[in-house]
């Protein structure tokens, strides 16, 4: 089985050492230093795991030899760039997807005709170093067919991924789930991001739980309208996440912190599109899309 | 003429400092040190003016004597417990609020049987010292009578402001003023607050601009349930201010750049507890009002 993992940021890094331990694998990253790194040291997991993998890399995918399965792990706003790159490379791969958001799997399907396959994840690490990553969540990362492909094709690459040491799990249609975390990323990352708060007790009580609440509501709203029934309800996974274990920052309030660009456009902008075309009213949302928005303008 | 300003933050800096040319001034400061370095050094005016007054001071109410006009001019978060001090205190004397937000000649009123002037000032300054203030923005400051008091009354306190250098004019009925100044100050220090954005152009065009229109728009349909025709269109004071000189930092972003309480409750707070009482929905201030206390919260 030839991998390869477009995107070596934290979620790639940590598809690209595990699966290294089951399958050949290789890194397509964006900068060459990066890819050197990775050929001359390998690949170091930290925290609930603790080994270094031996993988291939580079940061032209004409150096990649072909490969089964390309797991397109980069962050959305760069997704748009790494898909043209990918154009007319990888011709026998299944494409997986795993952005945030709406609209990742269209814009690697306008590049090329590879069968894809729709993927969400809920692991996370932070990334020390370019050849160092620590895994934090062993959360599962959801997988469902989209484009020539069916259930047991998520189930195979998922049986691989659960193979490596990591979770996943397949479904016959994604977006119930993929709705689920749209509606609670859109809703706790802009939160966090504006307030400065972790994703802590005050997201699932008084004030901020009503304001919470009332985004949640909102995310319903359009996902009923787009026809998809959510596999899990938003509210309760941000009472169970605010319950459980230490206070999550959210990588919106960490770029925010850092004055780097967001994930705005591609989570809370999706959802507000969405709720634009299929005319469901989301003031909640609009005002926090447009105050993310404005904050990112007030870095310059 | 006697006149005690009662709070020595900017703005009662300002009055007590351009006053004491015109009238016998004596003030009431929260620290003794801080009336200590009054008393023997006066209070130097920079900025726009250039001179330092030689004025009386003390921190208990009971060493300043009687005095004709009591102009309180502390942050409102501090009036419950200044109003406190003044009760049995300055009985011929008539007493004049300056602070934001509505709500603050009802929490004198308790207090005592003055006869009452409301106000609202736009002028602005810097305190750099206990004995410095620098004056920034010559706007005026509005009175209008409130208890006990008629359009005359305020107009000889606007006359008196006037004289010492300062703007004034008096209005037959402030609310007019004091709610076009809540809806803009409600708009813009909560958007400023948020987004880290001064008050720039960001304000007046593009989807920020939507934004501030319509917690504006909110804001008027609370005034017109509430009987007040504005004396200004927010709208335009927003466009205005955007339009002319540099780009103002409102005090609600200074206050949580420095991680500092705001005058949320009696700015935004008290808009939005009005239009719960006249049955108008305010989502969008209500969202403003929930994400400021969360940032607040983050502080601890």
């Amino acid at each position: 089985m030839r991998v390869v993992v477009a995107g070596a940021g934290t979620i790639g890094s940590l598809y690209a050492a595990h699966l290294a331990r089951v399958a050949d694998v290789a890194v397509l990253t964006r900068r060459p230093a990066h890819a050197q790194a990775l050929t001359e040291h390998g690949l170091r997991v930290s925290g609930r795991g603790d080994f270094t993998a031996r993988v291939r890399a580079a940061a032209d995918p004409q150096e990649l030899g072909d490969a089964d399965l390309v797991i397109v792990a980069c962050k959305g706003g760069d997704l748009a760039a790494l898909a043209a790159q990918l154009a007319g490379r990888f011709e026998s791969a299944t494409l997986m997807t795993v952005q945030n958001g709406l609209g990742a799997e269209e814009a690697v399907a306008v590049q090329g005709g590879w069968p894809l396959l729709s993927a969400v994840t809920f692991m996370s690490g932070t990334r020390h170093a370019d050849e160092h990553v620590e895994y934090i969540l062993d959360t599962a990362t959801w997988i469902g067919p989209y484009r020539d492909t069916d259930a047991a094709d998520a189930e195979a690459v998922a049986e691989l991924i659960r193979s490596s040491g990591l979770k996943a799990e397949a479904f016959p249609d994604l977006r119930p789930a993929q709705w689920s975390k749209l509606i609670f990323n859109a809703t706790v990352n802009t939160v966090a991001a504006l307030t400065g708060l972790p994703h802590d007790f005050h997201f699932a009580e008084g004030m901020l739980g009503e304001l919470v609440h009332g985004l949640v509501d909102e995310g319903k709203a359009v996902a009923a309208a787009a026809g998809v029934a959510l596999n899990e309800d938003p509210w309760e996974m941000n009472v169970h996440a605010t319950q459980h274990g230490h206070a999550h920052y959210p990588s919106m309030l960490e770029d925010v912190s850092a004055r780097r660009p967001t994930e705005i456009e591609l989570i809370t902008g999706s959802l507000v599109r969405e709720a634009e075309r299929l005319g469901v009213a989301v003031p909640l949302h609009t005002t926090m899309y447009r105050l993310v928005k404005a904050k990112e303008a007030s870095y310059s």
